[in-house]
């Protein structure tokens, strides 16, 4: 099959942290009964949509890795090949992670509490690898090729992520795959930031909802013929607002 | 890290069609509540026993997959790299795909029944490739390396699973990675009267119990260093019962 290429991206659904307002990183979190269902209901909207993936890639963490199952088993789809790399994880979110949204909101201000959560290039403080929501001696990590970050900012998640979608990812979409990346809120908007070119400055406004897949066409060079769609745009739109506001209830 | 290799296999926990005392062979059918609930004590037992999974290895029918999700879930292990194969399929039932085994029984007598259940090599008659319960036409088949089949024996399964074992499970075993087999009664059954040395006609007295860990100790050569051990022996003894007394209800 040849151009345009599909490509679907799939942000998890809601995890026990995200309702108690943790931040949460690389620590592996599971899916919330809500997160279950809109997991699922991603996997219906694949279903409607037609749109057959015919390769997974996730990240090692357990929330995405859920999604992803869920959703093809709706659709399906469980028997395809899937593909994992930590370069898909969530941004490492530092000596924040396990941490409380709010408080940290009220303990720190909202300047400071904005540069940690959309600032293209300041990371947070790193974590201590004795800290118990570090990831310095998680096995799953053993093997990766690369060190295991204490935190990162946006810019160190395009760093480790892009590689990977250039190296793997588009050799499926060029032998006509589609494609179907299930990961989260930061690697998902790192790669909007590549593919729809958006710059430093404006990708911090750009907020991916849980849950809704948003489709691609992508040519011959892997840019895309067009906007991203979102197979549920009026719960995408609601969804996105939801996450730019949190942190502040 | 060197042997003894550690190799566990997993028969997929109870599905619809099971409950239902249907022949199922390749037809896609899902684990039933009392398959997940089966799937996740494995995992429990996985976990009590201390043995990591390092890789999965699953066939392409979703019970299986079902099965290595859920377990591998409870077991905090769903990270771990997955390899899938038609080769670790269920046996093809053939034209009795669909069929109720009692009513099957009561039709064609016992002789007949317990011939297309557990002879070695007479497979059931060839399913039409229009019937509803034909994989003729399924995409997950598509591509495979092979014909897709008509019907099975248990010959026949394996024929085409040990070059699978050989090619590419044994591969990570002699990598000194913990291999999870997740699949199907008579593929399993395949795979143990290889490690165990069975003969064609002892191999019709053995069944895989749904649900529980079988735990293989293997050498350099890949032969057992002893009999496979379940993690539940007592629940292993009373479900492979309850499979010799199959269709009998």
């Amino acid at each position: 099959m040849s151009e345009p290429y599909t490509l679907v991206l799939l942000r998890h659904g809601n995890s026990d942290w995200n309702q108690k307002n943790l931040f949460t990183g690389w620590v592996d979190v599971r899916l919330s009964d809500q997160g279950v269902a809109e997991a699922k209901r991603a996997g219906k909207l694949l279903v409607d949509a037609g749109i057959d993936a015919d390769v997974l890639y996730t990240s090692v963490l357990t929330r995405a890795i859920q999604t992803a199952n869920l959703a093809l088993e709706v659709a399906d789809r469980a028997w395809i090949p899937v593909k994992r790399s930590w370069r898909l994880n969530e941004r490492h979110y530092g000596a924040l992670q396990g941490k409380d949204k709010a408080q940290t909101l009220a303990e720190y201000g909202q300047e400071q509490f904005m540069t940690w959560r959309r600032s293209f290039d300041v990371p947070p403080p790193p974590i201590d690898p004795t800290d118990e929501y570090s990831q310095a001696n998680d096995p799953r990590y053993a093997d990766i090729d690369g060190e295991i970050p204490a935190t990162e900012c946006l810019k160190d998640v395009i760093e480790r992520m892009l590689p990977y979608w250039e190296s793997d990812i588009t050799g499926d979409l060029a032998a006509g795959k589609t494609v179907l990346v299930t990961a989260h809120g930061n690697s998902l908007r790192a790669l909007v930031k590549h593919l729809d070119g958006i710059s430093d400055d404006e990708i911090s406004e750009l907020n991916i909802p849980t849950g809704i897949p948003l489709v691609y066409k992508l040519d011959a060079d892997f840019r895309p013929l067009g906007p991203g769609e979102y197979l549920d745009p009026d719960a995408a739109a609601a969804g996105a607002a939801a996450v730019a506001a949190q942190g502040k209830k």
